[in-house]
């Protein structure tokens, strides 16, 4: 893997040894002292995903260097491939870059010659997120295979519904969309269920946030959680072992009711929680893939 | 102690603990390595306790993040809560808050599993500032008790006033107000004196900041320094021993002469000095009653 | 050396042991561990110089205070001497300052009592900038005597210029200028060539970037390639042998034909490179001049 740009370029066996390499990062039998300069480049707001890199990234043991887009020189016109080209020069080991745009990585992953992780596109991909949506799910069931897995919401301008969709079809669940009508997306083939039908049927329910910031006119929620959200009476309707999910931030009293947000079922927080083992296990892997954690100790412990 | 939130929580000994251990962190006889994530989440501006915060907790060898607000998941609506939560989850072992609100920490500290300390609090409580005060005055006479201290300025808007004068009391001080008449709060039940009475009595003249940013109108400072700050003539007719104490940042020639801000009785970058060894301790004290100070080695040197 | 204000400070030999302590770190023959508090202070916006600052530092091994000034007490109208007192006073052991005016160390080295490296005032200085530019060229022949540098573009408003060219000649190279009419800088006594002489004669071509934000009204750059810049085909016209150097960032298409940026003969992404090693040589030789680096252990490898 020479960037992590997206989760089609992985094999199913790829995404499991990440996803073990996750586990053990959890169960702290794997520990690494990498001692890599990494830039985190981010150039849209994010607090999880942020600060997510960044303890991993702690973790293991690398020097972080937090570019601010808005005190840099890109407020002088500068372009992202030399503002990446530039921390290249500078010594980092390693990108993770989120962009607005969708295809970011298109010039950067032909030129730049360090490991680029990507942390958001647009409307496109999110693939860490994708990861530990799949580590959440595989935690709880073992498996990803035959898990029937409602994707909910804001499916039209979500990152995270295209790529978590088709990789868990990949890897053997069975997808189904439920959406407002303003928020089906039809140029993705997965069946779409009423919420009603979802919560019966489902073993994972995964919320979508509503992307306010990515709508052209703001929408009008004063009835989508009784429309289209998870209520309380939906979720007292789910199958007993079945879990939520939410990438959040979530609106509360929108996509869900506020009070199930640390219900019993949520695994909203255990995600964030998650995310952070898998970039470390993403990290590890990409460097090891440049030979980059050969010149340096490697502790286990 | 849970969290750090009031100076009103601990008893007269614990106060002089955590005295003693910034002391014995100022003098070096006290190092440890705590190797523990500490998120710092300040909503307000911040040179000083945000970087004395910082510099306290690299000294404890923590992992620091750095919360920026401005490009945080707040932009899209995120509550205070749910951004503390998501620290917790992804392995913050500690929570550093200034915040606009006066109590923001009222759902905060029911819900939150970690420990949270109190870096400002509207215009209600600043206890580690209060504590750091507190220090200048026991490096300089050995104890709080007896001593005669005035607080001067703009008691009504500021958070420090109250809290001082509430835990220097407590700990035997003598304590008096000076303000101009818009700047009084009645709500507190100690006695005024004029300027020019104040430096003559005093052991400590502990000036405060004009909070332009908190008034709803701009205060006109014209003649200011002369009816109620501290002039040259007036620094002349202090006693001998007695020093001054100011928060910081400081108005120069508004609350204090320009000229005065780094004389001989000026404690106010030695204030500044203290803050670090105070936070320190506040940590430590705070980790160890979480039993978390025994995960990781403890140095001692 | 107290402060690293100006190159014009230093002597020939003590820019050269500069260079060779670059050269060293480059090399990895030299090593250190400061164990440090060092805080940046940029009042203007930066990637390159902060950045690279934050590398050297922490391949210094210091502990890095990141300043950001939008979030600071100079909202409430602190000063930038009240604002760099204070991190002496939490307990920073050396300043590095970029701020927008020209004379802006003056009150600073004078009352500060710590080292403070200067990383650009305003028009007039950049001199870490230009002994990263020397090392370039260093690296490259060895030695600055005898060589033909001729710098181009917006001399008037650039802080590179001054220094460079004073510092060039002062090392025995012959210095020329190239600018369109409205930058020349008549109070600077070097000769002007035109882009046509200059690309022929030149073994160092030294571009400029146009500081757009620095003119009061918007430069007209329609033509400005063709007529002042670098075009293809002026640039085969070069010495088989001779460099191109810009500080970036580039204005792509305007001081430079885009598709020259990283051509073979240029030294743009190597002079960001070298910055880094050119900032450790500095902060090591200017904690050295203070006794500081005595302090902490000091490792070579």
């Amino acid at each position: 893997m020479r960037h992590f740009i997206s989760l089609n370029q992985l094999t199913n066996d790829e995404v499991y040894t990440c996803l073990e390499t996750a586990e053990a990062y959890r169960n702290r039998t794997k520990r690494c002292n990498q001692n890599h300069f990494v830039a985190n480049l981010f150039f849209e707001p994010s607090t999880r995903t942020k600060m997510s890199f960044t303890v991993a990234e702690k973790r293991l043991g690398m020097n972080v260097l937090d570019f601010q887009s808005a005190t840099s020189s890109m407020t002088k016109g500068e372009t992202l491939y030399d503002t990446a080209k530039t921390f290249e020069a500078i010594g980092a080991d390693l990108l993770v870059i989120r962009h607005q745009s969708d295809d970011w990585f298109k010039e950067l992953k032909e030129k730049i010659t360090i490991p680029i992780i990507n942390a958001g596109a647009g409307k496109a991909e999110h693939p860490t997120q994708c990861m530990l949506d799949l580590l959440t799910i595989y935690q709880e069931y073992g498996t990803i295979e035959n898990l029937k897995v409602v994707i909910v919401g804001d499916i039209k301008h979500s990152r995270v519904a295209k790529s978590n969709a088709e990789a868990l079809k990949r890897l053997g669940a069975e997808v189904f969309f439920s959406a407002a009508p303003t928020f089906k997306d039809d140029s993705l083939e997965f069946p779409y269920l009423s919420m009603d039908e979802a919560v019966e049927i489902c073993d994972v329910l995964m919320l979508l946030r509503i992307q306010h910031e990515r709508h052209e006119n703001q929408t009008e929620t004063t009835n989508y959680l009784e429309e289209y959200g998870l209520t309380k009476q939906r979720e007292k309707r789910m199958k007993k072992e079945s879990i939520i999910l939410h990438p959040a931030p979530v609106n509360r009293g929108v996509e869900i009711d506020s009070g199930l947000v640390e219900c019993k079922r949520s695994r909203i927080f255990k995600q964030m929680e998650n995310g952070v083992y898998v970039r470390m296990a993403i990290i590890t892997q990409l460097l090891q893939g440049w030979g980059k954690s050969n010149e340096y100790a490697l502790e286990k412990c």
